[in-house]
């Protein structure tokens, strides 16, 4: 490999997520649900959600203009760009070529990549796509594009408070200050049906909850086994995870992430107990000889592995948890706004350090691989993707709706899901400036956009959009 | 590179197609259509499609497993497996997680990818993301996997005989027959409605026919354009269609495919009319300065340039078209069922030659590139991948529909398009063994498959599914 190739990875990140949210404390009481129900059982603090003014290409379009600008990237330098998304708005043209409008402001039609699709995995898939690309022979020497963009909505009932809505967008590139280790990698991918979304009309989903929770431990266990095999097998050593600073979880709520994590001890603990203090051993030694099945099941083994593992996950989980508990699912996204709360909680001290990742999509799909931190150049630098990331501030500014008001938003969006010919209220109050928003779906389902103005520049602008209405001149 | 790793590309491939299909002629007398209409002015012979017994799953479950039976490829040889559709059956799970209960079946579950989507272009999406996978720093020795399957089905109306069904496998890895020229790629991408999907309930497109045709002449013409300048750069001279035995392209319908190569001389013959005969360049002349956008309208030129062509367009595209005039549009299938056919139809001539490749997909998303032809290795050689193919005998044993039993078919289909609780006639007749084919589909959207069995091994095969009744069984 040439010296310039090496070290590929994540340049740079930017994330977005909609001005409006809900406290959960607010819907349990709202929803007659018994109070810590979505707070400490599911584990979350606050849901955004996308009003009729916004959903994934508007979010998509934000987030990378937003990238590009506070980076100083030209677009023409963008080689790439690939999108990952479970929230479907068109069954055939992709959200990258929404996105396309950005780039042929600049006369750069020549973008690889398109739409990466299977549940909440697709922004991961995205994302090996494009680090590949950068290695492949084919690569011509520009930087990639990952966009992770979805709007986790949910019908009434108890999974409607695992919901959220965001997009991530990742600049891929050598010299990465967030650099895969490729060769530390576990995947697992099966055939079942835990979570899938068959009823067309409907942006809901179809989800067995329980299925969904084992799938995904199932799938933790098998991609963990792996990954440790492989680094066993070039590092010489067995892995533990003693032997990385943070672990980032895919979180459609904060309490299987908990779990899961409880999970990785539990493994570890089976595959060489002496990793663990004696009296650690003694909480998890009743469970050691159960069924892979039984231990699915078992409240207890979940308990007491919890327990055991509670001080490592406060140093090592804690601080991935922010966004997630803070916006909830964000499908695609969720993994790397979880990845992007480490680096804005511990850029200062994460040199050197190794990040490893569970990215899960039901259906089911899902990988273990990791990261090692550099420092970087800047503005690829790790405390400048914190300060850009700047996080507190965005959480701080948000607007938050009661639950009779969100509840009455979703109704609106369901009549909305796949509709034509209407004009949105375009209200734009809440918005940041900068922020891009539906502005009408036309009678041939043709959605249009336009960008809040800032202050120096106010009113909306219809960025980008010069080149839409000459194509469809035709 | 390692010298192991060199020539990546198609080692092996293999087509299915439904066995129904109706006559394009039969079809113009059906529909009161001009004599001709269809058949020359289309360009097209036959359209298969399939009835209530099979689907994009099916299709691809059939391929993919005839491909790995007929190169005798062990499923645990497979190391990614990645599907390019824009039939969407599931808005989230992937195409690619049903496949995976034929790896299953062999315990395998590592094996990366999901789908790649974008209109007809998600197979080529999906093709160089495994090619990538095979030069990147994270592939593992194993082979890559690529299926491309779609159903095109129009409503009633003019677009209705542009239709067609198939699914295509190819297997990837170093030391390919058939590798890629990593460096000549030309790619334009853009942001139009020229063909899309927003009807989410509805399994028809919705198409504008005039600006779909003029996008895609657009898009060759910037593909070419920049194939072109990076082929100059890297060999220092000129390229023109003399230097490419074959140019394959996207094909929803054969009138496209000569109107798209008469694009490509009158390209040649604008950038260097030396090239062209004194006849030839006397015949063009007249239409040396016009606009771009004027030369997409007149069909003067269409006339002349394909002309000037059709000498080059018998000898240099013509093989490709069997398959795509026989089946109809396959969507992402139908550029490599065209590229099957130049393989099956001029395997022995191949060795040492140029195909080039231009992938269309709407909405829009567009890349020229090219293979270098080598001779391979048994299994993995020319020849017996036209063997394998056996393209005349698939054909051959076709059964033809009448137009009003296949509209009757189609009728049927809109209502089972995203329906739950039904069952199929479970009449294979029809079928060969070996095909897979739909059973039912359940209370809950979930969709039972069932292989038609050999003689050998009578009677239906419910292949690989133990894992997902395990599964399900949580």
């Amino acid at each position: 490999m040439e010296p310039g190739r090496m070290d590929v990875g994540i340049l740079a990140m930017d994330v977005y997520f909609p001005p409006t949210c809900v406290q959960q404390e607010a819907l349990e009481d709202y929803d007659g649900a018994s109070k810590g129900k979505y707070t400490i059982g599911l584990g979350q603090d606050c849901m955004a959600f996308c009003t009729e003014l916004e959903d994934v290409i508007s979010m998509s379009l934000t987030v990378v203009l937003s990238l590009l600008e506070k980076y100083q990237i030209d677009p023409r330098q963008i080689g790439r760009l690939e999108v990952g998304s479970e929230t479907v708005i068109d069954k055939s043209k992709s959200i990258k070529t929404w996105l396309m409008q950005i780039f042929e402001e600049y006369d750069n039609t020549d973008v690889e990549g398109v739409d990466s699709t299977n549940a909440c995995y697709g922004g991961t898939a995205a994302l090996f796509n494009c680090v590949n690309w950068v290695e492949s022979s084919s690569w011509d020497g520009r930087y990639g594009l990952v966009v992770c963009t979805d709007s986790a909505v949910y019908a009434e009932g108890p999974a409607r408070p695992t919901g959220g809505a965001a997009a991530i967008a990742m600049l891929i590139g050598p010299n990465a200050p967030i650099s895969f280790e490729s060769k530390f990698r576990g995947t697992h991918m099966a055939h079942v049906y835990d979570f899938y979304k068959p009823n067309l009309a409907s942006e809901y989903p179809v989800v067995d909850g329980k299925l969904s929770q084992t799938c995904y431990l199932m799938a933790l266990d098998s991609c963990y086994k792996r990954f440790c095999g492989k680094f066993e097998k070039i590092e010489g050593k067995q892995f533990s995870i003693s032997d990385a600073n943070y672990f980032v979880f895919h979180s459609p709520y904060n309490k299987l992430v908990q779990k899961s994590f409880a999970r990785l001890v539990f493994n570890d603990f089976l595959h060489c107990p002496s990793n663990l203090q004696k009296e650690e051993r003694e909480n998890l030694e009743p469970f050691s000889n159960m069924t892979g099945e039984e231990s699915y099941e078992s409240r207890e083994l979940e308990k007491a592995s919890q327990q055991v593992a509670k001080p490592f996950y406060n140093v090592k989980v804690q601080p991935s948890t922010l966004l997630p508990k803070q916006i909830g699912n964000m499908y695609t996204a969720s993994l790397y706004a979880a990845l992007a709360s480490v680096v804005y909680n511990k850029h200062s001290t994460l040199m050197g350090q190794r990040i490893v990742m569970f990215s899960y999509g039901s259906g089911l799909t899902s990988t273990m691989f990791s990261f090692k931190l550099h420092d970087g150049q800047h503005p690829f630098c790790l405390s400048n993707i914190a300060s850009i990331l700047n996080l507190s501030e965005k959480l701080k500014s948000r607007h938050v709706f009661s639950p009779e008001k969100f509840a009455k938003t979703l109704k609106l969006m369901e009549h909305r899901y796949g509709a034509k010919d209407f004009e949105t209220s375009n209200d734009t109050s809440l918005l940041s400036p900068g922020t891009f928003y539906l502005t009408k779906v036309d009678s041939m389902y043709r959605r249009c956009y336009a960008k809040k103005g800032s202050e120096d520049a106010p009113g909306s602008k219809m960025f980008g959009f010069s080149s839409m209405s000459v194509a469809n001149g035709y």
